[in-house]
């Protein structure tokens, strides 16, 4: 693919003819839509599309009359090179499975991110971020170190323009500025089926109540915990002969497919924003 | 709803400027879209839209317009008003489960068919048609009566202007010629998880086999049996101590629920045919 | 099936020769095990064991005997004929979906239980129960009839020698009284995947809240409202597309399904009591 | 665990008062059965049990009884230490996700076999067996060398005194010789659902298809390719918008649960064989 494939998302009050608009911006300069998704929402009155398409000269073809567009009809949008990963930091503590899984997959061409490097509060996982050829960065973190090691962490972000940060069964609660100042680009993925069992130990929790299915909950960090736009879930069936350590490794299994795939729409831009939920263009 | 929301389905070979010319034609009579869907399929280079959109007037005000646009670029196309329910025959052997599923479903407003009539090879299921206030038509064949019975189906579907005919575990073929006439507008529920134990006793097969998973399908009827274009599918997991009745009984389940799904979805004009495949804008 | 076939099951604390000592009086009666699962929980210490075993004599020649065995070892036990079904009562309100589902599970063979009587605090289901063939008593129920209707439903219970009271959708609460004497003989649906989204409306509560899966509980009734021991779970994924009312179409399905699963288990005396949590024996 | 934990696992003709027989042995030697399972297949009257026991003196205490009791009761049967991992022997080509899964499930603790060496006809994966400290072994084969290749992998089988061979993603067949010499003790991988496409390139042949759902397949190797007996599957939804090359992505996440799943249950001795069919006390 060349960087004349693009990825139009874009958000606005419903009205009429909208989608006519845009795909005549498109048509005036030749484009071509490989594939395109809208959702009305009757309850907000918001028109959300999502549209592939091949620009002739690409972004530049479009951009300013684009923003015109935009103006007038009050959209918030973005305009994104399909094929241009999106610059990711992982962060982690001591579990594996998650950047385990991130790494093979995104080896295996088959989660298109740019991984610049792993942060670890522990570096525990440095072995693995070496084998798969990635600069990983420990940055130690307690109650005193807290402040200094988010303003480590918001410079890498910074220096390095960082786009998106995933929270690969990262066991620290980010502070509500940092959620602020990333918000809408940090995932995480909570190791239950949200909104049950939130906070710690859920898998305790789902052990104590007695639930038949246990899951995993991949959202996007707000600075009210567990509480963010929830991105993706799923579940996997649990009986009474599990432990709570069975639990954690049928649920190990769920967790990261959850959060693979979130990430990848994040990363192909299938999600939108519609107030505290998202549409999934997936 | 109002017969102004219409559901726009078009297939045509790709090119740059369908979707602004099909949105361009609703926007000048005042149209508003509410949903739309696309598929560019990059191996055939057929493009497929599907567009529910209130237009002022309805069909009227856009039929001649689109016929114009079709010819133009050699679509394939359907203008459906989205609140007229197809007008349907059911057709039943014995087993209830389906069409238990479909009747209790459509009474209860989650199903958008007509109902016309319920035809039975046995007169076993005209008390359940009765409750629910359906004419019962007991059409018998033998391999004799067949060509007969086919043909009294025939001139009913064609007196009531039937749309829709689904086979909800009728348990005779239809010949090559009925198959035919009726293409595209006969859905089958076949009880295994097809390419999978295609033919007769699928569940005995299955038993034999030893599979974890059972399942069914809900296809297309076409003259080659059990071949037609897949609609819907889905499983349900078995164990080692189920038998060949327990694997009929849960197969019951999942059998009724493809079936229900793939009805709704040709009733909402979510189906498109991308050669022997189906594209669902679900 | 004759009367001969029985299935026991057992309760205890665990120590060694438990299995030994049950499995030797069958043999000492010539009782054939047909099918057995145990499990022992390290967590508190009690063992569970459920036996089909063909019993030449049936229960009477083992009664006695168990009788003792079961007072040596400190064991909670049931000795029930396998072909015996329980007496059943269904409770609903207006929704018709799990009640449809029992019915025709129940008379297709696949749902082994003796439906005495539907009762409706509406009449709406009354023309169901009379296609079934099963009597209907509505008994409505307001905040001062509450105690009257209570009374008249226990005095039905203890008429008829009900067995198993099945909330199909009741959407009543139980007195405290009522479920402290119906404890584990009541079966209830809630609609959602507990304990996420307790008390009314889940479906708006997972509309509002954005989740990805919605889900249903089957569990017995307490008198602490949506926490009592979860018997079954299932879930189906919904979408951004899908509002309150699809919500609940789709919900409907699960509940079903989860609910006659659920009644299934308890029929067939599968399920146990590990405290709060059951021991599942599928 | 000690090596006093047992897992016994037995198969024989179903008459009365064989659980009996065996409890009887674990009690007169101090036993205490932890877990068991059984199964009376009334089609072909075989009887099998899983039990697990805790037994003072562990293996040698009960070996010379059970091989009496074995003989009088014309049972297959194997005792084997619950906390001794089988000694593996892991085959790849090129394929990775597999491999991976297997090896960090091990290193997390949370697939008990003991993983010997990994063979590959192709030195590609020999890194991610050095990253986690495995023997990497390359076995080159054509059509020329194939019976040296398959003596030489006899003779590492041999010499390392292998106990389960797993085919994770190996794309050769291996000979018929080979299948029936090391019979029951080699598990594959099919990427199909089984018996949906079999053969070459199933992917392809299911996107040709048009399935909704694909799938994967553990199996016991035969000499008749693709139809040992089925230990696990599991399915995963596509949609028309899926190309071959995704299909294969999403089929990647279920090849791995299904055969780390399979090889779990091998390794806890949870399968026995009821002819071609398996028998899974999971």
């Amino acid at each position: 693919m060349s960087s004349e494939n693009l990825v139009l998302t874009v958000r606005c009050p419903d009205k009429p003819g909208i989608t006519y608009a845009i795909t005549g911006l498109l048509a005036s300069v030749g484009g071509n839509i490989m594939e395109s998704q809208q959702f009305n929402d009757a309850e907000s009155g918001f028109f959300f599309v999502r549209i592939e398409a091949h620009v002739p000269g690409g972004k530049p073809t479009i951009e300013a009359a684009f923003a015109q567009l935009a103006a007038n009809h009050d959209m918030t949008y973005e305009i994104a090179e399909a094929n241009k990963p999106l610059r990711t930091l992982i962060m982690v503590t001591k579990d594996s499975h998650c950047l385990s899984d991130l790494l093979s997959k995104n080896r295996e061409g088959r989660l298109p991110i740019d991984i610049v490097a792993v942060v670890g509060n522990h570096d525990t996982l440095k072995p693995l971020a070496d084998f798969y050829g990635k600069r990983f960065i420990h940055i130690p973190i307690d109650a005193q170190t807290k402040p200094d090691a988010e303003a480590a962490l918001l410079r890498l972000i910074e220096e390095e323009d960082i786009e998106l940060v995933v929270l690969a069964r990262y066991m620290q609660i980010l502070s509500t500025d940092l959620c602020e100042r990333l918000a809408g680009n940090v995932i995480n993925i909570h190791h239950s089926f949200l909104p049950s069992f939130k906070g710690a130990r859920p898998y305790q929790q789902a052990h104590s109540r007695g639930v038949k299915l246990i899951g995993a909950t991949a959202h996007y960090v707000t600075a009210d915990l567990d509480e963010g736009p929830i991105i993706e879930q799923d579940v996997v069936r649990v009986a009474h002969d599990d432990n709570e350590a069975e639990l954690r490794a049928k649920g190990a299994d769920v967790e990261r497919q959850v959060l693979s795939r979130a990430v990848k729409w994040h990363a192909e831009h299938r999600i939108l924003m519609n107030g505290h939920r998202t549409v999934i263009f997936a």
